[in-house]
């Protein structure tokens, strides 16, 4: 171990309906009213104080079934190559993911969320509430994702897609 | 180290004018047209490709100043205690920092970034493009933050407010 190494230790799991990596929803978008749960350690149930109020909050957590790590991708709704950076796939050199998710309630240890795209047993590394005044930003331009028309977001987005041969 | 643990290494630095902590802006929207750099190692070069078709891009870094953990914080907005998970505040189990930042340009292996509210010398985990589908979500309830007006926003968000005794 470096000594410039970053450790974190999960928080808690995330539980979902997706369990094979290759048939995941690849944005909460498109996961649309799918549900799940995130379960945190008992240590960490106080930090989630007046989290209830949030709609949206963001689930950091690590691609545990990703091992490859690629520079150049091409995306799930693109046949054009991509910087790993400028995508959100899990091949990443630091296997971080985020997902924008919908908060639906909290009991206890256990949060339920809505639109969920993750895999099922992901370990939780952090949660920060989606602050519509830092966060919603209108002005944007977002590359390649910019060229891609909804008919082809509709069609890709989806479990099952064949990119063909 | 427990078998749990997870381990990032960083790919890079982050250089801005924020030396000191107690002095930092809040976020990136009140460093507005405040100017710093992300230098990657040369190893993750490769992973920009086309990430300067991207107007607004999320870092993600070490917050490496931040030594304590607290589970219940009051945020810089905000006289009431919130749980470190329902606010952005450093002192979290994992020290994750995210900032969503206006990226200027790309030369080379520098990234140059405006609305830099991070302070120097933060190591770089990751970099996710603002996707402008999947990040802008209109319908939000922002929690404790809905209820700070504008004015104490513009008051507090910025450098040596003070918060009084």
């Amino acid at each position: 171990m470096a000594c410039t190494d970053i450790i974190f230790r999960p928080i808690g799991t995330i539980h979902s309906a997706h369990k094979e990596l290759d048939k995941i929803l690849i944005q909460p978008v498109f996961a649309n009213g799918i549900k799940g749960k995130v379960v945190l350690k008992p240590e960490f149930i106080d930090g989630i104080l007046n989290l209830q109020a949030f709609s949206h909050i963001y689930l950091f957590y690590y691609f545990h079934m990703s091992q490859k790590t690629r520079l150049h991708v091409k995306p799930y709704l693109s046949d054009e190559e991509q910087g790993i950076f400028a995508t959100r796939a899990p091949h990443r050199p630091n296997k971080l993911g985020m997902s924008l998710v919908r908060l639906a309630s909290i009991e206890g240890d256990t949060l339920y969320i809505e639109d969920m795209d993750i895999v099922d047993g992901a370990p939780l590394i952090d949660i920060k509430p989606y602050i519509k005044r830092f966060d919603l930003r209108r002005s944007v331009r977002s590359g390649w994702h910019d060229e891609i028309s909804e008919d082809t977001v509709s069609a890709r987005g989806r479990r099952n897609y064949d990119r063909g041969p």
